[in-house]
C-alpha cells in the first residue's frame, strides 16, 4: 500500500513537469539525464541485493564459476574481433568525414561527429548485454539457493536479475542519448563547431544508432550461434546418443550449453533490445524535428517534438520500476498464478504509462496534439496483441501447439511440416496489427510528415514498458542456468522442480517479449525508412539534374519505376540470405560440437560412470571459437549490401531495399520465432504426458522439431530484426555518401557513351 | 541430315513472313492461328505413334488402367467442384458486366466480354492437362514396355508423351489467343459491339488469363495435394514402417501414389504452364498496345507491337519441334549422355529461336526496334541462367547438395536446418539474375511504357521454348509411372534400371523446368504490376478527387506513403499464409492416408505375404477427397483478396501489395523448390551408396528431409508461381470493381464524419 501511495505521488509529478514547461523553453532532456540515473541507480540497489544473497554450496558456487569464466572468455574474445571492426569502420567513416571533404566540393557527406557517435552506440550497446550477463552469472546459483527455500525466493532472485538487465538498457540508452545531446547542443552548438540549430541533433544520434545496431547484430549473432552449437551438440550426443539427461554433469558439452545462456539469451538480447530501444527513440527524434518544422513553429515546439520520444522513455522508466515492486508470487504458487504475477507487474506498467503519456502529451503540445497520444496508445496495445498471439501460437496452453505435437505422432518429416505451416500462418496477425497500428499512428495525426512522426511514436510507444517487459524476458536465463546448477550441484528434486516451473514460465514471458521486439523493429524500421526519404531530400544538389526520385518538396519512390521495384526484390531476398547463413553457421558450429563430445565420450569412457572428467573448457572454446569465425559474413553482408546497391543502383532503390527488407524480413522473423517456439512447447507438452510421453517415438520426433527451431527462434529469427533496422541506419548515415559516388558513376558512364 | 536441311528451310520462311509484310496491315494472328494448327498436329501425330506401341504384359496393362481410371476419377471430381467455382465466378462477373452498368453511370467496370472469356481460359487451361495426363497414363505402360527393349525406346517413348503435354500447351495457348482475336476484330468489331479499337482488345484476353490461372491453381494445388499425400502416406508406412520397397504392390497406396505423378505433374502442371504461357503473351500484348500508342504510332505499327509476343510464341512453336528432332539417345547411355540428348534439344530451339526472333524484330519493326529483340533475349538468357542454378543447387553432381547429403550423419534435424538453409541462400542468384534481366530489358529498349514492355518481352523470351522444356519436364512422370509399372509387374531388374536412370534425369531436367517457370512468373507478374498501373489510370475518372495516386500522366504509388506501404506488407506476408495452408492440407492428407495403409496393414495381414490383396481404390478414393477438401480455402484466398483488399484500402494498396507478393513470392517459391529438390536428391545420393547407403541412420534421416521436401517442391512451391499472377490479373479485372466500391466507401465515410 505504501509502494503505491509512492507510485502515484511519484506520478503525479509529470505531469507537473511537464505543465510547468509548457511555455517556457526547459530543455527536458536534463529531465532524461535524471531518467537515466534513476533507472541505473535502482539496478545498482538490485545487483547489491542479489549479491548479498548465499551463493549456495561450494559445488554449486563452482560450477557457476565455470559458467562465469566461460562467459567471460568468450566475450573478451568477441569484443577483441568486434573492436577491430569498429576501428575499421571507424577509419572508413573518418576518412568521409574528414579528409574527404578537404577534396570534393559542396555539403559533406557525413557531419564530423559520425565517426565518435558511431562508437559510443557500440561501446554501450556492449556494455548493456555485458552488465547484464556479469549480473545473471551471479544471480545463477543465488536463483538455485533461493529456489531451494521457496518458491517465491527464487522468482525473486532471478526476476530482479533481469531487472537489473531492463534498467541498465533503458538506463544506458537514455544515457547516450541525453549526453550527445547535452554535448552537442551545450558545447558544439555554441562553440560553433560543425553543428548550428538544435534540429541537426537527431541526425546525427542515427549514427550512434548504427553503433549500437552493429554491435547489437554481432552480439545477437554470435551469442546466437553460441548458443545454439552447445545446445545442439549437448542434446544431439548427450540425451539423444548417450541417453543421459540435460544438464548432467557428465556431458561435457553442458557447461558450454549453460554459458550460452548467457552469452546469447542474455548478452546478445541486452544488446539487442538496447538497440531497439535507442533506435525507435532516436528515429522518432529525427522524424519529429522535421515534423515540426513542417509546421512552421518556432525553437521551443521543436524542441518539444523532437524530446517528446525521449520523455516518453523517462516516463517508461519510472513506470516500470513501479510495476516491478507488483511481482511477487505465493509459496505454493502455480504456473498461473506466476505468469499472473509476472503480468501484474507489466500490465501496471502498461495503465501507468497510458495514464501518463495522455498527460504528457497535453501539457507539452495541447490538447490538440492528443493524436500523439493516439498514436503512442496504437504502439503500446498492438505490442500487447501481437506478444498475446504469440504467446497464443506458441504455447502449449492452446490448441496450435498441442495440434503440432499430435503431428509428431506420424514421425519428423510432420512435425516438421507442421511447424512450418504454423510459423507462416502465425505471420498473418502481426502483420495486420503493425498495418493497422501503423494506420492509425499515421492518420490520428494527421498524416503527412507529422504522420510518419506518429509512426515512431508508435514505436516509441511500444517500446515504452521494456524496463518491465526485458525483465520478465531476461529472467528467463537466469532461471534456466539455475536449473542447470541445481541438476549439477545434485540439489534436492524439489529445487530443480521448482527452477523448472521458473524456466518454463519464462518461455512463455519471452514469446511475449519477442512479440515486442518484432513489432517494434518493424514500425522503427518504417520510421527509418521515412528519414531516409527526408535524408535524400538533403542530399538533393547531389542528385543528377534528371532524378526521378524528386518532386517539388516530396521524394517519390514510385514502386511502377524499376530501379524502385528491384530496390524491393533486393530487400525481399536480403533476409532469407541472412537467415541461411546464421543457420548454415549454426550448422557447422554445431558439427564440430558433436564432433568434439563424441570424442571425449570415445577417449575418455570412464566420463559415464563418473570416474573421468569431462574437458568442459575444450567445448566453451569451440564454441567460442566457431561463433566468431561464423559472425563475421553475414554480419559484413547487412552493413554493407545497402551501401554496395546504393552506390551501384543510387537510392531510389535503397528505398526499394528497405521497404522490401522490412516487409520480408519482418514476415520472415515472425516465422521463424514462432515455429521455433511452438516446436520447443510442443515437445515440453509431451515431455509432460501427451502422445506418449518422454522416450517415446513422438518425444524423439519433437525433439527434432525443437532442435531444427532453435537456431530459428534464437540466432536467425531475432538477427532479422536487428538486420532490417541496421540496413536502414547505414542507408541513413551514409546517403551522402552513395549519392555522391553513384552521381558520379553515371556522369563518368554518360561521358564514356557520349 | 535431311531434317536439319528442313529445319533451316523452314525457318526461312519465317524472316519471308515477317519482312514481306512490313508495310501492310497483315493480320499476324492467323499466323498464330496457324502455329497453333502445327502444334496441335504435331501434338496428334506424335499421340497416335506412342498408342501404337505395345502396352507390355497383361499385368502392365491392368496396372496402368488401375492408373488410369484413379487419375479420371480424381479428375472428374476436381472439374466438378472447379466447374461450381467457374459458374459462381461468371455469375459474379456477368452481374458487374452487365447488370451493374444498368445502374451506376459512367464507365462500366467490366467489358462485358469479361464473364466469357474467363470461362474459355479456364476451360482451356483445364483441357491442356487433361489431354497431357490422358496421353501419360497411355504412354506409362507402353515406356516400360519399349524400356526393355533399349533404353532409348524408352526415352522416346516417355519424351514423346512429354511433348504431346508440350505441343498441347503451347497449341492451346496460341489457339485461344488467336480465336479471341480473331473473334474481337472481325466480328464483334465490325458489328460495333462492346467494342471499338483494337487496343481494347488486350485487356479483355488478361481475363482469359485469370481463368486459366483459377484453373492452374486448382489443378496445381490439388494435384500437389493430392500427390504428396500419397506420397508421403506410401512412404511413410510402406517404406519406412513396413520396410517394402518404393512401388511395391502389397502397399495400398502405391497405385494413388503413381495416380499423384499424373494428376500433380501431369495434369496440374500442364494447367499451370498453360497459365504462364498465356499469361505472358497477353499481358506483353497489352502492354505492347500502350507503348505503341505512347509512340504515337498508326494503326498498323500498335497492330505489331501487340502482336509482336504471339508471333514470338509461333517461332517458339517451330523451333521446339525441330528441337524436338534432336533428341535420341544411344542404347548403352549414361546418365550423362541422356541428358546430353535432352539438353541437345533445348539448346538448339534456343539458339534457333534467338536467331529467329532477331530477324522479326528487325522484319516487322525495323533496325530501331532491335531492343525489343535484346530484351527478348535478356529473358531466354536468364532463364538458362535460373535453371542452371537451379540445377547446381539441386543435383547431386554438385557440391551443395553433396554437403547436405552429409549432414544426414548428425541426423534428421541437421538435414533440415541444412536444407532450408540451402534453399534460403540458392534465392539469391535467380533474384540477382531476374533484377537484371528486368533492368537490361527495361533500358533496352529505353525505359518508360517501352520498357515495361520491354520487361513483358523477355518473359516472353523466357517462355518461347516452353514446348520443348515442358517435353523434358513432363517425361519425368511417365519415365517414373514406367518405372512403377516395371516393379509391380515384375518386370527384369534391368527394365527397372533403364526406367529408373529416366526418371533421375527426369528430376534434374524438372528443376530447370521449375527455373524457367519461376522466372517467368516473376516477370510476367511484373509486367501485369505495370498494366494494373494503367488500368487504374483507365479508371481515373472514378477516384477521389485528391488522390495522391495521379500525377500528370503518371500513376504514383510511392512507397512512402503508408498506403502502400501497407500493401507491401500484405504482400510480403500473402505467400506465406497460403503456403502454409497449402502444407497443412499436404500434411492433414497425409495422415489420413497413413491411417488408411496402418488400417488395411492391420486389417488384412495377409497382404505382406501377397495372400490378401490391398484395396486400392480406397486410398485413391482418399487421396481424391482430401485433395478436394483441401484445395478451396487457400484458392479463394488467392482470388478474394486482392479483390477485399482492393475495396478496403484502394487502388494503391494493391499495387503495393502485387509488388510485396511479386517479391516475397518469388523468393519464397525458389526456396521451397530448391531445398525440396536439393533434400530429394541428397536421399538419392545417400541411396546410391553414399555415407552408408539405404537403410542407414544418414538414409533415414535423408528420407526425412525428403519427405519435408514433397511439399515444398511439389505444392507450395509451384503455387506460388501461379499465385502472383492470378493475383494480379484478379486485381486487374476488378480494377473497376475496388476503385468504385472503395471511391463509395470513401464518400460514405466522409458524410458520416462530416
Amino acid at each position: 500500500m505504501k509502494k503505491l501511495l509512492f507510485s502515484v505521488s511519484f506520478l503525479a509529478l509529470v505531469p507537473f513537469f511537464a505543465f510547468s514547461e509548457t511555455k517556457g523553453s526547459f530543455d527536458f532532456m536534463f529531465l532524461n539525464a535524471l531518467g537515466s540515473s534513476i533507472a541505473l541507480i535502482f539496478a545498482l540497489i538490485l545487483a547489491v541485493g542479489i549479491l548479498k544473497k548465499s551463493p549456495g554450496t561450494e559445488r554449486m558456487q563452482e560450477i557457476s564459476k565455470y559458467i562465469q569464466e566461460g562467459a567471460m572468455a568468450y566475450l573478451k574474445q568477441q569484443y577483441k574481433i568486434v573492436g577491430l571492426f569498429f576501428i575499421l569502420l571507424f577509419i572508413i567513416l573518418g576518412f568521409i568525414a574528414w579528409i574527404l571533404p578537404l577534396f570534393v566540393k559542396g555539403k559533406p557527406w557525413l557531419s564530423g561527429f559520425v565517426p565518435f557517435a558511431f562508437i559510443t552506440g557500440g561501446f554501450f550497446s556492449g556494455l548493456s548485454g555485458f552488465i547484464g550477463m556479469k549480473v545473471a552469472t551471479k544471480a545463477n546459483c543465488r536463483t538455485a539457493q533461493a529456489a531451494s527455500e521457496s518458491l517465491n525466493s527464487g522468482l525473486r532472485v532471478a526476476f530482479n536479475s533481469g531487472t537489473v538487465m531492463g534498467m541498465v538498457v533503458v538506463g544506458l540508452g537514455l544515457l547516450d542519448i541525453s549526453l550527445w545531446w547535452i554535448l552537442l547542443r551545450y558545447v558544439f552548438m555554441p562553440l560553433g563547431i560543425g553543428i548550428e540549430t538544435i534540429d541537426e541533433i537527431p541526425p546525427i544520434m542515427i549514427t550512434f544508432g548504427m553503433g549500437a545496431s552493429s554491435m547489437a547484430l554481432f552480439a545477437r549473432l554470435g551469442g546466437g550461434i553460441y548458443t545454439k552449437a552447445a545446445d545442439v551438440g549437448a542434446d544431439l550426443v548427450g540425451k539423444v546418443e548417450a541417453g543421459i539427461p540435460e544438464d548432467d554433469p557428465r556431458n561435457p558439452a553442458t557447461i558450454a550449453d549453460n554459458v550460452g545462456d548467457n552469452v546469447g539469451d542474455v548478452a546478445g538480447m541486452g544488446a539487442d533490445l538496447y538497440e531497439s530501444y535507442v533506435g525507435s527513440i532516436i528515429a522518432t527524434m529525427a522524424l519529429g524535428s522535421i515534423a515540426a518544422l513542417s509546421l512552421a513553429g518556432n525553437e521551443g515546439d521543436i524542441l518539444k517534438y523532437i524530446q517528446l520520444p525521449a520523455i516518453i522513455g523517462v516516463v517508461g522508466v519510472i513506470c516500470s520500476i513501479i510495476g516491478a515492486f507488483f511481482v511477487k508470487a505465493k509459496d505454493d504458487a502455480s504456473q498461473k498464478t506466476l505468469l499472473a504475477a509476472l503480468r501484474a507487474g507489466v500490465y501496471s506498467s502498461t495503465v501507468l504509462i497510458a495514464i501518463a503519456s495522455f498527460f504528457i502529451v497535453w501539457g507539452l503540445l495541447g490538447l490538440k496534439a492528443l493524436g500523439l497520444w493516439a498514436a503512442i496508445m496504437a504502439g503500446l496495445i498492438a505490442g500487447n496483441v501481437i506478444g498475446y498471439f504469440t504467446e497464443y501460437f506458441t504455447s502449449d496452453n492452446y490448441r496450435p501447439t498441442q495440434n503440432l505435437a499430435k503431428t509428431s505422432l506420424t514421425g519428423p518429416a510432420t512435425i516438421i511440416i507442421g511447424g512450418l505451416s504454423l510459423g507462416m500462418m502465425s505471420t498473418a496477425i502481426p502483420v495486420i496489427t503493425v498495418v493497422i497500428s501503423m494506420v492509425c499512428s499515421y492518420y490520428f495525426v494527421g498524416g503527412g510528415m507529422m504522420g510518419l512522426y506518429g509512426i515512431g511514436l508508435a514505436a516509441v510507444g511500444m517500446l515504452s514498458t521494456l524496463g518491465i517487459t526485458l525483465a520478465t524476458d531476461a529472467y528467463g536465463p537466469v532461471a534456466d542456468n539455475a536449473g542447470g546448477i541445481a541438476e549439477m550441484a545434485g540439489l534436492p528434486a524439489e529445487v530443480r522442480k521448482r527452477t523448472d516451473a521458473l524456466d518454463s514460465l519464462g518461455n512463455t514471458t519471452a514469446a511475449t517479449g519477442k512479440g515486442f521486439a518484432i513489432g517494434s523493429a518493424a514500425l522503427t524500421a518504417l520510421a527509418l525508412l521515412a528519414e531516409y526519404g527526408n535524408k535524400i531530400f538533403e542530399f538533393k544538389s547531389l542528385l543528377p539534374a534528371n532524378s526521378a526520385l524528386i518532386s517539388g518538396n516530396e521524394i517519390l519512390a514510385n514502386i511502377l519505376n524499376p530501379m524502385i521495384l528491384i530496390g524491393i526484390f533486393f530487400g525481399a531476398v536480403l533476409p532469407f540470405v541472412f537467415s541461411s547463413m546464421s543457420m548454415g553457421a549454426v550448422g557447422r558450429a554445431a558439427q564440430s560440437m558433436v564432433e568434439e563430445v563424441r570424442r571425449q565420450f570415445k577417449e575418455k569412457p570412464g566420463i559415464m560412470d563418473g570416474k573421468d572428467k569431462p574437458d568442459y573448457a575444450r567445448c566453451v572454446q569451440i564454441s567460442t571459437i566457431g561463433a566468431q569465425k561464423e559472425m563475421l559474413v553475414p554480419s559484413l553482408l547487412a552493413i554493407f549490401s545497402p551501401i554496395i546497391i546504393g552506390i551501384v543502383f543510387g537510392p531510389g532503390t535503397v528505398l526499394g531495399l528497405l521497404a522490401g527488407a522490412t516487409c520480408s524480413g519482418f514476415v520472415l522473423a515472425v516465422m521463424m520465432a514462432n515455429a521455433g517456439g511452438a516446436w520447443d512447447n510442443a515437445k515440453k507438452y509431451i515431455e509432460g504426458g501427451q502422445f506418449g510421453g518422454k522416450k517415446s517415438d513422438a518425444h524423439k520426433a519433437a525433439v527434432v522439431g525443437d532442435t531444427v527451431g532453435d537456431p530459428f527462434k534464437d540466432t536467425s529469427g531475432p538477427c532479422i530484426n536487428i538486420l532490417i533496422k541496421l540496413m536502414s541506419m547505414v542507408s541513413i548515415v551514409f546517403v551522402g555518401t552513395c549519392i555522391g559516388l553513384n552521381t558520379a558513376i553515371i556522369k563518368f558512364l554518360e561521358n564514356l557513351f557520349r
